[in-house]
């Protein structure tokens, strides 16, 4: 069967690997349908991802058919079609016990700390596994973890109607995060330095576009929430210098959801952070969001259609990641299609 | 009557002013008894406040009689004992409907953007007053507000009997930080410089005390929490180097409360805060927490007379600040007594 694997950095092949066994207590055989590739696969392929090792098959955003199910599973059988929440946690250190499983002290994600779901089947323990309905496409399905994404940054922050969400960065972050922003009521403005972006944004619903590279963030925003600025801003765009901007035209009590990976050091001013309450939060990956997520997808309240913008057979993986790298204005989601 | 007034950065006065007179609708009219000196009056005396505009009457930590109501105020009696939440807020802009009331878009607080407590009498509004049992001496009702600041950021980051709590810092902010911390039962470890504010720290019931000349922080937190660090971290020496190393040794899904005023940039990794979600929070002055506290101290669930360390008549204010400057290490809450 197919494995999309990297075998070291820089490193991608189309493999053909041995398949998996049948499951063990507690996990399902899962035949993969349609996966997503994301920013950090291709920081795993570049070997600028800290927690990977290689070789490593990659892949977290996957749905698929369950093939067959292990001892002890109950609710999954045979048929079933799911998303994967690639998050997999110990269940009984402090994190865990608090509900923050995605921040695990014993973390493992599919694709970075475990071969993934690139590839045509694979075992996945059943926690891990959201049904969807027969009826919701898999190409959507596979988007749920994207968008659980999104969830988490602004479950983190906090979000309702009363907001006032800055989002930088038109990508597949700052899109999916507009969609959820306002699927809860918010007032949703977005920069980007791409006017392609923008109208895509404003295709998604945001109530003001701002093209940063021409007109002035600060200036802009200054006006809103009766003066006070925005109440939430998300770096969707992972620019560590922006953090200091974002603090300077926060709102007071604002909130400011971080997703970056950068080492790179930010300076920031405790008095902005101080003197306006501000809150600054991590998000990492999602705190078993994908239930929420598959509801949502399930009542329309998201346009995930209109997120994929290209498909290729999963043997062209290749391919997909030449064109995320050579031309990402042309790409939201690129996706792969497993089976065929 | 007697005001204790910075007229300009570094000009201290003890000066005869007139009184105030009759209550308007709302008001209630304050004798002054017992008042502490605050970090920030010295800032505000040396013209490093960047709020405080002059001349200006000092003072925010005030406990007193009234003498007289204005018409409308209801729950509130001449003879009554009360001490006086100093943070006046507007109630209707984000922050306010948001109950953030403490950064308030039309923030005033009393002894920095208004004359404060440091006077014989004054006119509060009946709203800012807290009542006291008449039993309760008013150098203890006047430490309430300090005792706010640290039941504000422990709101702020949350604290339970489940969390190890890091406090830099074993100056007034610290030593009540630590006493608010342990009484929701957390496990405090106190970090400090000077070895006789270690002693205090154990004496308030610090469970670890590090004496940061000589230990490493991180060294001795490292085995905290099952080997994943502090999960709530206090910076009460408002030292903003002190954010880095903070964000480094903090738990998975750990939170930082920053209290500092400070306008040097500090350097931070948001690698750290996304890797582990981290949640990094500003406190400012307090968000009607003055009920909880009183409650608290009424209940004898504080050690507020260890922290008073010397009392002035309060026209020896000078001497009072002459001694926080020259030998700091030999004082916790030093208070002026009014009416003397």
């Amino acid at each position: 069967m197919l494995a999309i694997s990297v075998q070291s950095p820089n490193h991608l092949e189309a493999r053909e690997v041995a398949a998996p066994g049948a499951p063990e207590v507690g996990e399902v055989l899962l035949r993969t349908v349609r996966a997503g590739i994301c920013g950090s696969d291709l920081h795993i392929l570049h070997g600028s991802n800290p927690f990977a090792r290689y070789p490593r098959v990659i892949g977290h955003e996957f749905a698929g058919i369950i093939e067959a199910v292990g001892a002890g599973v109950e609710g999954l059988a045979p048929g079933n079609h799911v998303v994967v929440d690639p998050v997999v946690s110990c269940g009984h250190c402090y994190a865990c016990r608090v509900g923050r499983s995605n921040v695990c002290g014993n973390l493992e994600v599919f694709g970075v700390h475990r071969d993934g779901g690139f590839r045509d089947r694979l075992l996945v323990p059943a926690i891990n596994c959201v049904k969807v309905p027969d009826s919701m496409p898999f190409e959507v399905a596979a988007l749920a973890e994207p968008f659980s994404i999104a969830a988490n940054v602004l479950s983190r922050t906090g979000i309702s109607a009363g907001d006032t969400v800055l989002i930088y960065g038109a990508g597949t972050v700052g899109l999916t995060v507009l969609q959820v922003a306002k699927l809860h009521g918010a007032r949703c403005l977005i920069a980007d330095i791409d006017a392609a972006r923008l109208e895509w944004a404003r295709n998604f619903g945001a109530d003001v576009t701002i093209h940063s590279r021409e007109q002035s963030v600060p200036e802009i925003v200054k006006d809103e929430n009766e003066g006070l600025g925005p109440t939430v801003i998300i770096d969707g765009a992972g620019i560590p210098a922006l953090l200091e901007e974002a603090c300077r035209i926060a709102s007071p009590a604002g909130r400011i959801g971080l997703l970056g990976f950068s080492p790179a050091p930010c300076n920031i001013s405790q008095q902005e952070i101080v003197k306006k309450e501000l809150t600054l939060v991590g998000s990492r990956l999602n705190r078993k969001f994908l239930p929420q997520v598959v509801s949502w997808l399930a009542e329309g309240k998201l346009s995930p259609a209109a997120m994929i913008t290209q498909t290729f057979a999963a043997r062209e993986a290749r391919t997909a990641f030449d064109l995320i790298e050579t031309r990402p204005q042309d790409t939201i989601k690129v996706q792969l299609a497993f089976g065929e």
